[in-house]
């Protein structure tokens, strides 16, 4: 029977978010996509009171449940299988991507502190989520030292440290819990723990190692630096951190019985090296090559694209070896707010006839607002905005700046500002993909991804402003395919990533075209952002540090 | 009977506003306000089409139907009496105050065009209201040519000409209905057209020939200036508006036997010279000594204050001999947007569960947000605005500017932006008072009026940013109070205004007082306003003009 076609085998990416975790299952041969499931993480994001002992949470923090991701293995797995219709034993490898940097306190074995006795009602020894915002002052101290001592690695991630980050959030944990501190065997990336759990293996995945953890050119940053912060951290990254990497695409291990018990796959499949949901987007919109730049837009954008060369790009979140796919430079940039700013202005800016009108239609307020917006001519509103609500990831990484909006008159609909968030987001993203011009690393491609690729006009205004055609993924769940993806490559099914990503992954090239007129009518408007951005943005005026200062002085 | 108390004598003062008159009855010896009433325009604001023709009206236009204000005088007059009980016999004077620069064109006995068969369907014809705009290409004009002759005059208005007043709506009328223009006998303030109904004489006020009418130093604009701006246009001066001038509070006539039958009062009182409803405000609010200055506070705010000294001040409406009271310089400027921004951004910016929450607390929404905005340390919210969403009118004299927010983030509140706008007019205002005193006529006094007197938050952020005591007018119709308090010195019940207004008028002195903490905040604050008034203001940057280019271009 020579001529039987091989039985079909499948994949599992699992996506974990910052609010649930999303299943999906994938056929190899061609990347389908059979079935998912989603699972709410139970405890969801921690910010108020310690579960258990109650304890209040001071500003800015923002902790997780480690079990609420097991959770999602023994719920969202089987239940996609389920829901694929395919038999679990035709699965042949699973992959994992994660939000980052999410990091935990654990155990030798990789038991989380906070999973122990001695430590339940120690609010150190929980998860840190991404958001957690705390450690602020830790990343200050860590990007002036850095500077004063002329580190090389800090250009790597265009000057600036965030808080977010391994470094400051373990200092934070040495300088408020020295004893969580001691007792900590590693200090680990969520990506990797799931990971650890899975195949029973730690491995480093050197996408969060680089991006998160300042591993550039084969080290970590030294002990004399470390030390400088705090003699008690010379050895963080030699006692809590170091650990075998993995590049992404690998075997990381194969499935443990017990992570077979919990996931209902076969034990001993593939389980590949974490990875983060971002970067994992670009296989699933064949986003591998060098120059193809994906942006994935939800309430934020994280732009990611891969590189041939090395250029340190100034104000770029971080360039990576190996960060996106292994043998290219990984660069990474990000817009802080995006659809968090249109989200914002719908809550808290649209009078009640605009809701009454949507619901009429039956529309969201987005909706019914963005078809108002539609039929303007380009300037009609006469609104330039800045898009820094959340501060500026990128190019400027400063989270002291904010919003601006200039030319709103008492003629000035919602509609008009709606509009005008929506621009600005687009300016800010020109701005990236110019930066990257101008440092020797062109955008060849621009491919949207997430949340936001459902809004035509937003679209089609990103497309008139960068003045290029937009590629748009062909999954709507980007991130747990890319997952599978990674999943196939690690069970042997494609030699490469970039192989992988051909046939599984997809894109719909050049879904939006550039309007001549309209890229015409944006030059000037653009030109009116760009100065605003560089005036406010690079020194011409304090105003917003002034007014953030004058802000904290005023909530004391 | 020697020792009996003469009987009591009483004054009606009617203030003709944009869209209704109020007469109001007051006692000479006290100025109690015994009664009032108010009386609709029927056509109210002509901007659409034409009454009659139904002819459309181009963008811009604003027109008025002149025997709604006979209206006025045969049913609010009539009934004021009425309501304050007072035997008409008794009443001894009246007078006018209106909106201005309202003109209308008319033949030698005061018919307006409008009511003659040949013109009543020709829109020129009719009276153009305050706020008709259409001019702005002959007041440009004006501008450049005075500039370039370099006219003295220009320097008394700020160096600029507004498109609202006499000579621009004159060309206007030249330019576009020459036909209107040779059959007009007087172009004449309504001010004054009201005064002529009712005493059957033209006179021409001190106030509005001054700060409308370009007349200073005993001259008006000379035919070489006027022949540069049209050719036809020489004799603009002698031929349409020079005619007696009279100086206010002085008799313009008395009743006629028209005026008598009309109003109800009787014929042969005395009927004083017309005025402008800001300025008539000022002996209401006993603001009519050197340094006191009246801010009257509605949907924008006009500032008037005597001065014993001629300085030209930078940026202001104007300064005119007399302008105020007789012997006295009188300096108006002027905000154009304040109360209009507040209920363009409740009607526009605010959710429906603040609306929803407002009514269940019995408040507006106004009201609502004042509360919630109360409660936050001066600051706290992180936002400067500028407060130029109808341009700026004092002291940039800028039409082309407009609204700027900066320092918003995802967690502004309604609350928040609502007390920057409040802020940013108080800054505007505390620009005004800033510069008079540079100009060496400082303000010694402010004194408001209007309706925005009834916001206690507004006020103690006014005299909180100004760094001075508010003092608050006493009564709730300055307008006809002040016009009541000129028809009694017309009558001459006393030997002048200030007389007159010292025992008439009223104020409540430092009504409300700075409060040195937040006078200490609002410092910073106000340093970053003024800092954001000069750069797109003066110059620094021109983005706002080019938004407005950007604006008319994207919408032809």
């Amino acid at each position: 029977m020579s001529d039987q076609p091989l039985p079909d085998t499948y994949v599992v990416g699992v996506d974990f978010g910052t609010l649930s975790g999303r299943a999906l299952v994938v056929r190899v041969r061609d990347g389908a996509e059979l079935g998912s499931a989603v699972s709410e993480y139970p405890h969801a994001v921690v910010d108020a009171a310690l579960p258990g002992s109650g304890e209040k949470l001071p500003p800015d923090w923002a902790l997780q449940v480690p079990t609420d991701y097991v959770h999602v293995l023994r719920t969202a797995v089987p239940e996609a299988v389920q829901a694929a219709g395919v038999d679990p034993s035709s699965v042949v490898g699973i992959a994992t991507d994660f939000t980052a940097c999410t990091m935990v306190p654990v155990r030798v074995d990789g038991t989380p502190l906070c999973e122990t006795a001695e430590f339940v009602s120690n609010k150190h020894a929980y998860v840190k989520l991404w958001r957690h915002h705390a450690a602020q002052g830790q990343a200050d101290r860590i990007n002036e030292v850095a500077a004063a001592r002329g580190e090389g690695w800090l250009g790597r991630y265009g000057g600036f440290i965030s808080s977010e980050w391994e470094f400051a959030k373990g200092l934070q944990i040495l300088e408020e819990a020295p004893e969580v501190y001691a007792a900590m065997d590693h200090f680990v990336e969520l990506a990797d723990w799931i990971v650890w759990q899975l195949c029973g293996t730690y491995v480093r995945n050197a996408c969060t190692a680089g991006y998160k953890g300042i591993y550039q050119d084969g080290a970590y940053p030294s002990p004399d630096f470390l030390a400088a912060l705090n003699p008690g951290f010379r050895d963080f990254v030699d006692d809590k951190l170091a650990h075998r990497l993995g590049q992404l695409g690998e075997q990381a291990g194969r499935l443990t019985a017990q992570g077979a018990a919990w996931t209902g796959l076969p034990e001993g499949i593939a389980v590949a090296v974490g990875n983060v949901d971002a970067h994992v987007s670009a296989p699933a919109a064949q986003a591998v090559e060098p120059g193809q730049l994906v942006a994935i837009m939800g309430t934020s954008t994280c732009h990611v694209m891969s590189g041939a060369v090395l250029r340190e790009v100034p104000g770029m979140c971080g360039v990576v070896d190996g960060g996106i796919v292994p043998g290219l430079w990984g660069y990474e940039a990000g817009q802080s707010g995006v659809g968090d700013i249109f989200g914002w202005f719908v809550r808290t800016g649209v009078p009640p006839e605009y809701h009454e009108a949507a619901a009429n239609r039956g529309q969201s307020v987005h909706e019914y607002l963005t078809d108002l917006a539609a039929e303007q001519a380009i300037g009609q509103h006469g609104i330039v905005a800045l898009d820094w609500h959340s501060g500026n990831r990128s190019v400027l990484v400063d989270h002291e700046l904010c919003g601006l909006l200039v030319g709103q008159t008492l003629a000035t609909k919602p509609e008009d500002t709606y509009r005008a968030l929506l621009e600005a987001t687009a300016y800010g993203a020109r701005v990236i993909v110019d930066t990257f011009a101008q440092a020797g690393v062109p955008v060849t491609e621009f491919i949207v991804a997430g949340g936001l690729t459902r809004n035509p006009l937003l679209m089609q205004i990103y497309a008139d402003v960068l003045g290029m055609p937009l590629s748009v993924i062909t999954s709507a769940q980007g991130p747990a395919l890319g997952s599978a993806i990674h999943a196939a490559v690690a069970a042997g099914a494609y030699p490469d990533i970039h192989m992988a990503a051909q046939v599984m992954g997809g894109r719909q090239v050049a879904a939006y075209r550039p309007i001549q007129a309209n890229v015409a009518a944006y030059q000037d408007l653009f030109a009116e952002y760009a100065s605003l951005h560089d005036h406010f943005g690079r020194g011409g005026s304090e105003v917003m540090r002034r007014l953030k200062a004058i802000r904290r002085k005023a909530s004391r």
